[in-house]
């Protein structure tokens, strides 16, 4: 039977947006919001849904983007709308609450995307409207892959990173400081162990610079600074607590994700990690508008450079340094990148309560602490000291090693970890097994992509304590057996489950005949 | 407390890879299967998994990779494994079977997508790794969707098309058929109702060759052939049961998903359609592969033309038709390209049912037949006349009239429809709306893919009876108010979303002044 609807007569379907009951369904689908409906739900019809269809879903002022699953069992009533972990926690609602499930309006910014991949360059609205999509969470999984994907390689010329940047700063909150000049620093990935924010920034703080430091998680690391920080005391502080911080201290670690700066950036970073994506655009455009957002005006940026480090060659961070000090000067910021070896990781631990333990030991200037770590930490500080003149050039690394051997540092950085809610001790893993060099020899070479994968199957940063503990480096003479490093994991089936992968992959630690 | 292991006496954790009790959620995830492990649950603990781990589930002789969701409510026992609907299938297990979670083995064919993105040429043996894992469904979507846009735009060269059409041959079945030459026969989407190939098949398999059509499901547009010819006949066949029918009458009209003819094509498919993008390069490998693997030796493919159409402009139809025959050459296939006109859509119908309608009409014969459809299908059919030597050049296309007009092409598609398993009535939608003209005028323009999504937007093709009825052609006088187009819809809320965006964009059908 045809049903002829005249114009004008056309009225919605009773079951169209009608309020229907939210369930929890204590699913975690990650970052992507899932809502289920029932396969007989009147909504799916008359909507026309089906699996993988976005919707819109609505709780009072509250309004999402989801992923359709049909549940064609008794899991849900027929009329009742379940909702993920993301999907829960995000329209805020009690169980039974009424919400409302829709057709979204059609997504144009897709359009952008499509017209990248296709080769054409994107201009600032067209950033500013891909960002924004983003940053509200209206991207699907496979639209952020997408985009990602079409962005690596090389194929965002230079305005377009400027323009990224300035769209990811845009799409987020803004942080201003009282002060004229506002330090801040950022290692470019990849050096497994580069843990120095953790003592440059008490250094810097003790000398009364301001420095309020945001951190990621790791993103193809096995730590991130903010994982690393977290075992030591609390990173997941809102505006008005890194504020009240800050004021106090002079300076604080904390993870920049819940500050809202830059959103869009740790949406792209969930699918970044799986596809292990870290293009160059999408590195500058992420650091500088962290940075940006969180206020900075000076930043140093350290960019490690080995054959498996992030950075492989001087060439390529040559033009890295001219990327970010361009796309610094066109969005204002000071950037100074300071290139420096990157051939093994820095101290001795790998993973977040590892590599926490190596920054505790330089702070307290214990005998045992790793040399490397504290060198590089001192160069760094002392580029910042230079670079806000409040020392000729050349004397700022000697400023630094004061105020870290007379104890000001380790002190500026309790102080930060009781304001940002209390120093805590980094957990131990109760599961170590050392991995035994296969034959005598000195040390060739670390592969510290491989070393870091390792770490990441132990469990790293997932499980805090997770990690190894290296035991050699460069240019070591060891002997068959000797060990090179000691795997740590939470778990027996993580630790075997890197041990396998350790013993497979020939050459993490390369030897050479002695 | 540190349990250090000694090498030679790790054991396994007796939790990792135990067996665990299969519950069938009743979850449509889609394609990518999903598995729901409890928080609690023990294998959480000692393997380290979090929602979104890709993990390994066996069931006897079977094992597939799945995403991981965490369940943090009581919906599932603390050692049952939850399986999405696409898991359940695929592992075709009883509830409360046992089965095991395990880390999968690393993917390394992701390394060589990377090494695409970073502008690497990929060769065949990296292509046919990357082919095989899609194939076996060990890509989850995000991966599959960074794969389809790493090679869109223009970034794969003829070797790499050649090899990535050979790589998508061998990852699935091919058919031999016991004749030397096989005809087949493809068109280029992006033209609605553009469904010449229920009347092409039946004329030329009436005429004694050999056209064994495999078709496949809708990527972008409203409606697929194997859609269409779905609400006629069932063309969901296995092998088996497409060679009888193919034995019988000499033709066939199925869906190639079920044979696992070029299977990764149709993985690949599954994310192309939410991207919208279907590139060059995938669609000569896409094309070519399902043709070759169908055990074609002749093609000829049509390529509309028009600038709503997917091809453009006449220049990229004399590009792609030089990759189709080059690539053609490479792999063994004769490939004929026919470049077509395409600047308004074929037939009256637009969605499944309604194009099959409007096929049904020329193959009878009636006086509304669509003039426009058995033009185009008779010329195709011409050139495969001549393609396989059974007249001389330039009288083809009077053979087929002549096998259309005394109703041998009408006997031969009933006959085909009964041995795929019945001939079908096609189902009409209880819901209709004009569109009526906003002024006066003629039709100056028709947007295909702006009244493709109108179609979409109405429910095609998931609802084969949805879509739109076209009134107008180009150049038509109409007056204000009168209906251009009468949009189908199985749900009340489909027919207004459609109207709703008919409605507001402007343009869709252009008129002109009179």
């Amino acid at each position: 039977m045809t049903v002829a609807i005249a114009d004008g007569e056309r009225t919605a379907d009773p079951a169209a947006g009608r309020t229907r009951t939210a369930r929890h369904l204590g699913i975690d689908t990650g970052q992507e919001p899932v809502v289920y409906l029932h396969r007989d739900s009147q909504v799916v019809h008359s909507e026309g849904f089906a699996t993988e269809t976005r919707v819109q879903v609505t709780a009072g002022a509250r309004t999402i983007l989801a992923t359709l699953n049909v549940v064609t069992s008794s899991l849900l009533g027929i009329e009742d709308v379940g909702l993920s972990d993301a999907a829960w926690q995000r329209l805020a609602v009690a169980e039974g609450a009424g919400v409302e499930v829709a057709h979204p309006p059609p997504l144009d910014s897709l359009g952008l995307v499509r017209a990248k991949i296709y080769g054409r360059r994107l201009e600032a609205d067209s950033l500013d409207a891909i960002v924004r999509d983003i940053a509200e969470l209206r991207y699907s999984d496979i639209y952020l892959a997408s985009f990602i994907t079409a962005c690596a390689g090389g194929r965002m010329d230079h305005q377009e990173v400027v323009n990224l940047t300035l769209a990811m700063i845009r799409a987020g909150e803004r942080l201003r400081w009282d002060a004229p000049r506002v330090f801040d620093k950022h290692s470019v990935g990849g050096l497994p162990g580069n843990r120095t924010s953790l003592i440059v920034v008490p250094i810097v703080a003790a000398a009364g610079l301001l420095m309020p430091k945001t951190s990621s998680r790791a993103i193809t690391s096995p730590a991130g600074t903010a994982d690393t920080m977290e075992t030591l005391a609390p990173v997941d502080l809102d505006l008005a607590a890194m504020r009240r911080v800050v004021e106090r201290e002079g300076g604080c670690l904390v993870w920049g994700g819940r500050a809202r700066l830059s959103p869009a950036d740790d949406v792209l970073i969930r699918v970044e990690r799986p596809l292990d994506l870290d293009s160059p655009a999408q590195l500058v455009a992420s650091v500088l508008s962290k940075k940006a957002a969180a206020g900075a005006t000076h930043v140093l940026i350290d960019l490690p450079v080995g054959t498996t480090a992030k950075v492989r060659s001087y060439g390529e961070a040559e033009r890295l340094s001219g990327h970010l000090r361009d796309v610094g000067a066109a969005i204002g910021l000071e950037v100074l990148p300071v290139v420096t070896h990157g051939a093994q990781p820095i101290g001795r631990g790998i993973g977040p309560a590892l590599e926490a333990r190596d920054a505790l030991a330089v702070l307290q200037g214990g005998v045992e602490a790793p040399a490397d770590l504290r060198e590089r930490a001192l160069l760094l500080a002392g580029h910042l000291f230079e670079m806000a003149g409040a020392v000729p050039a050349g004397s700022g690394q000697g400023m630094a090693r004061v105020i870290l051997e007379d104890g000001r540092a380790w002190k500026k950085f309790q102080a930060i970890c009781e304001a940002q809610g209390g120093m805590r001790v980094p957990p131990v893993a109760p599961f170590t097994c050392p991995v035994p060099a296969q034959r005598a020899g000195h040390v060739g070479v670390i592969d510290n992509r491989r070393l870091g994968r390792v770490a990441k199957l132990a469990g790293a940063p997932h499980d805090p304590a997770a990690g190894l503990e290296l035991h050699v480096r460069l240019g070591d003479q060891v002997t068959a057996g000797q060990p090179l490093y000691t795997i740590h994991a939470a778990a027996p089936g993580e630790l075997d489950y890197a041990l396998a992968y350790a013993e497979s992959a020939d050459g993490i630690i390369g030897m050479q005949d002695a």
